[in-house]
């Protein structure tokens, strides 16, 4: 979702007292620089740059560090130090995502032709089964802090389902916003949790209009939009990705990891991280490369890499990958810096070559990926045989979701290798024993 | 599924090696005593009785071995020494489940109206998403100690994705039985593994019987059906829920505990585990209560349970809990003994209660629950509005599966609260600010 610039003026009140995020010190804009006093804003009020969060990091050098987190919780909050929540957030009410498992996978590798590590960072463990807990998590502490009652967001499926669920176990009313033609499956998953569900007459660029026009107005005082005036909040919670890679590597940076692109929020953050990691001397300062995904069908950050442009041009989406959807993506130019910097590069698949990904990872690891880790697996078969990435070193990719929210990309290809009556000559004639 | 007669010949001359699965030193009948040596077999040869694994368990002491089990990993191999598998288990390609979340129920215990501690053991977060991944994992180490290469089960569900995803990551062949018309949902889920899956024409006992004939069969030779010939073991994998729950509170048991009832196998190896945890001082020998659920829809235990009676008359299944509608479940008998010599009870809900139930613990935690969660969180509220579950106590229901699974049963009811047009007029005019 872009980064909007209209403020929600009525929050920004919530913000002006003494609010404890932890190590987090203040926003500051990542364009001009400029710092603000943290708050529920979004948008530099100089340049209308996107606002992050700006930390005093941890002082107690890497070894008590490391120790710091190995007593935390099995989940985002061992890494609190890092992170823009109060030191005792382990203790409120909250999702509790992370630390999901890291999977070394032999048989994916070997189908690849990777003779170095590869890992999969698999999210689907998490209580919705998509990274979205973990940012959400993050922004229902933001939204604690500055006095917020109501949680919400805009979404078509993910979102929310974890702003739901966080907003039921955290105590907050939650009203999250969808096009009202969505399919089935993903209202329930978002009406379950009891909160208000509002279908609107439109598609996801009308609701997302409708939601700024609430923001600015006095009928959305109290509300947090965690991915609007919450979001330089929301977005930290992506770093957590970072973190628990490198501490499930035994403290070490990966040489090369594959991401995908909806926003560019997540891999930014993820990059983030691991420039903090490195700062704080937690891992060896080494290289990495960073690489992004994307659907064909929804492609402009790899249209613009592929063509050397700094710029990235809205595209119409039309893929499977509906999670990553996003035609107009609000950080594609800081994707596009960091694919360079790092020495990455972005690439996209076709709708057929993410669900033949999907079914590799699938029958290779016994990993049930969405469309989305169809994307980054898919992507990173193109890259090996590209040769940018290096199959001989270590190499993680991400799915950031799970396989049993995108039934209907597998469902047309997917069934039983035979029907017999239930006799053994049946079963010997199939040829299956 | 109930525990079956006919040994597997072929595959019994594959226990006659000399077998390492760690602890577990024979095979014991549970109704007259006798010992077999490990091997893929089930049933007493003198009674044909059902075969449990009996162990010589660890002798050293219970503060080292809290420490062995602290520095394992976060899944159930950190039990590795009170389970039947070998001492490098860790080191196995496998699906790694358990060491799920066991989440605080604050605020269903007020709804609930539980003074003392309430927890839900949430199995949803194991990989395949339901707590089968459990008794797989432990199937799949004991068929490579047989030397079995296929994996095959008959099942409905859950366990078919639970077998595929494991064979694939764990390098076998599977090939899951499925009766013919199982809604399109779970094929995929079943087939996306990659592995064989054979539809049977017929119904769930035709697939069972026709499963019964090929352990037999030469045809299957060197096939490992996970709940029939390595049922023994498979069933310990329900062990681990209950040392997980006791390292979760602390290393201390829970008053009550509420399980689901499907062929009762879960429920008496919880309960082996918890007599296990006592016997080795890892916690406090005190007396506990076990509750068993079921859908009154297949009620088999709990209407023997109510009517006082030692034997278990077989029901036809009609419930939307299908993961729990065996009507002739193996071990409801002992189910009956341990509910009786515990104090606990055995207790059904309709199936309206269970959605209702679904949905409260949706509203108050944010977990959404397969129906078999519904049914242990509808029979929690129906036992203690009844005084038999003492609300001042330490209280842990069990979720087995994910809401995603059985997204039928909430559908007809689940929606959005309003549809609007995409205005701020119209959302005032909803009430809904």
């Amino acid at each position: 979702m872009a980064v909007q610039t209209v403020q929600n003026t009525s929050a920004s009140d919530a913000g002006t007292g003494t609010v404890d995020l932890g190590p987090a010190a203040a926003l500051s804009c990542r364009e001009c620089g400029e710092r603000f006093p943290l708050g529920p804003i979004f948008a530099c009020e100089s340049c209308f740059g996107p606002l992050e969060v700006a930390y005093d990091l941890p002082t107690d050098g890497p070894e008590a560090l490391k120790e710091r987190i190995a007593q935390g919780p099995n989940n985002i909050w061992r890494y609190a130090p890092l992170l823009p929540v109060p030191a005792d957030v382990a203790a409120h009410p909250n999702i509790n995502p992370g630390f999901t498992k890291l999977v070394k996978a032999d048989n994916l590798a070997r189908e690849l032709g990777i003779t170095g590590e590869l890992h999969v960072k698999d999210d689907s463990g998490n209580p919705t089964h998509s990274f979205k807990d973990r940012v959400v998590a993050i922004a229902v502490e933001a939204a604690r802090a500055f006095g917020f009652t109501t949680l919400s967001c805009s979404s078509t499926g993910n979102l929310a389902g974890a702003v739901g669920a966080a907003a039921a176990r955290a105590g907050f009313r939650s009203c999250v916003f969808i096009p009202h033609d969505l399919e089935q499956g993903k209202v329930v998953m978002a009406a379950v949790y009891g909160g208000e569900l509002v279908g609107i007459e439109g598609n996801y660029d009308d609701v997302n209009r409708f939601c700024s026009e609430l923001i600015g107005d006095p009928l959305g005082e109290g509300w947090g939009f965690v991915n609007v005036n919450l979001r330089p909040y929301y977005g930290e919670g992506s770093k957590t990705l970072a973190y628990e890679i490198c501490e499930q590597l035994g403290w070490r940076l990966p040489d090369q990891i594959v991401i995908p692109i909806a926003s560019g929020s997540q891999l930014t953050k993820i990059d983030k991280g691991l420039r903090e990691l490195i700062k704080l001397g937690l891992v060896e300062d080494k290289p990495y490369k960073i690489f992004g995904a994307q659907a064909e069908g929804c492609s402009p950050v790899s249209t613009a890499f592929k063509a050397g442009h700094d710029v990235v041009r809205p595209q119409k989406p039309d893929t499977i990958a509906k999670s990553l959807a996003i035609g107009n993506p609000a950080d594609g130019p800081y994707v596009l810096d960091i694919a360079r910097r790092t020495g990455g590069a972005v690439e996209d698949v076709d709708d057929e070559q993410v669900v033949d990904a999907i079914k590799l990872l699938a029958r290779t690891e016994g990993i049930f990926a969405e469309t989305a880790g169809g994307v980054t697996v898919g992507v990173t078969k193109k890259l090996i045989e590209a040769g940018l990435i290096d199959p001989s070193l270590t190499t993680v990719v991400l799915n950031t979701g799970d396989g049993l929210k995108t039934l209907d990309a597998v469902a047309p290809t997917t069934g039983p290798t035979a029907t017999i009556r239930p006799s053994l000559d049946a079963f010997r004639e199939a040829g299956l024993a």
